[in-house]
């Protein structure tokens, strides 16, 4: 099983490939796409939809685990947002992947046991699930490795019923 | 100038063609594609996608003209037609239409001169400015025309300038 993992943004998009064999799940890949605030919104949106085609058609991913947007103060920026998961959706939908939503809460309890956990404990236990080198990493992309393994886990369930 | 423009919602979503030859306003096609609440999300989504491509490959417009989400109270009904209005900006970039996004102020002022106008005031001068056969039309699919008239008076004022 192959699934491409997006934590979504415009300024920071957190993207990961992991893949499941049997009882083992493997980071095939991570990034973390920054665009500048300076740059035109069309022009960033534009750059965000290419390199997610890219990245589909480079690994052919089967699903899409997306993290649904939290309902923010900030309602601006939480439409902005809406708009970014919905141009990955429409995108996803168009190369036939399996689509799944997961709340900020249920990517914390999946990773951590706990639905408050702060960001470094879900850091850390992402370290301790799965393998990761060494390099650095944005948040935003260990966020979008902890909505990869929810999903991972949510499939194994889903298998059990 | 071929403008393709839409009233993004994805129970109704309101679409319309316009052409402007010299002074001349013309409309070549419009429509509303409903999705019944019953349906999944995904498929719904899905199929406005779809329809959407079959459009523009069909008619090559220039520009997408489409209406801003309201600040609506019902953040939730918001942050939906936000990501609506996302897949279609997705796919606008894609096939290298140019990009016009206009709030329901804008549309309303430029139709009937008033910002506060009601829905039927917005109708009836979509209806004098310009020519629309008689078929029984739903009200989206005004709005989308008022949006492509709202966009090519635009285009007219960008080009005086």
């Amino acid at each position: 099983m192959l699934v491409l993992a997006i934590d979504p943004g415009y300024e920071r998009l957190g993207i990961a490939i992991l893949k499941k064999n049997k009882n083992k799940e493997e980071l095939v890949y991570s990034d973390c796409f920054e665009t500048k605030k300076e740059i035109l919104f069309k022009k960033r949106f534009n750059f965000l939809g290419r390199e997610i085609r890219r990245i589909i058609k480079k690994f052919k991913p089967e699903i899409l685990a997306i993290e649904s947007v939290f309902f923010n103060k900030n309602q601006k920026t939480a439409m902005k947002v809406s708009e970014i998961r919905g141009a990955i959706i429409n995108i996803a939908l168009f190369y036939n992947l399996e689509i799944r939503e997961f709340t900020p809460l249920q990517v914390k309890v999946a990773v951590t046991g706990y639905g408050r956990a702060p960001k470094n404990q879900v850091i850390e236990m992402v370290k301790k699930l799965i393998k990761i080198d060494d390099r650095k990493r944005k948040d935003d992309e260990f966020d979008a490795i902890a909505v990869g393994l929810t999903c991972l886990a949510s499939e194994v369930l889903l298998k059990k019923q």
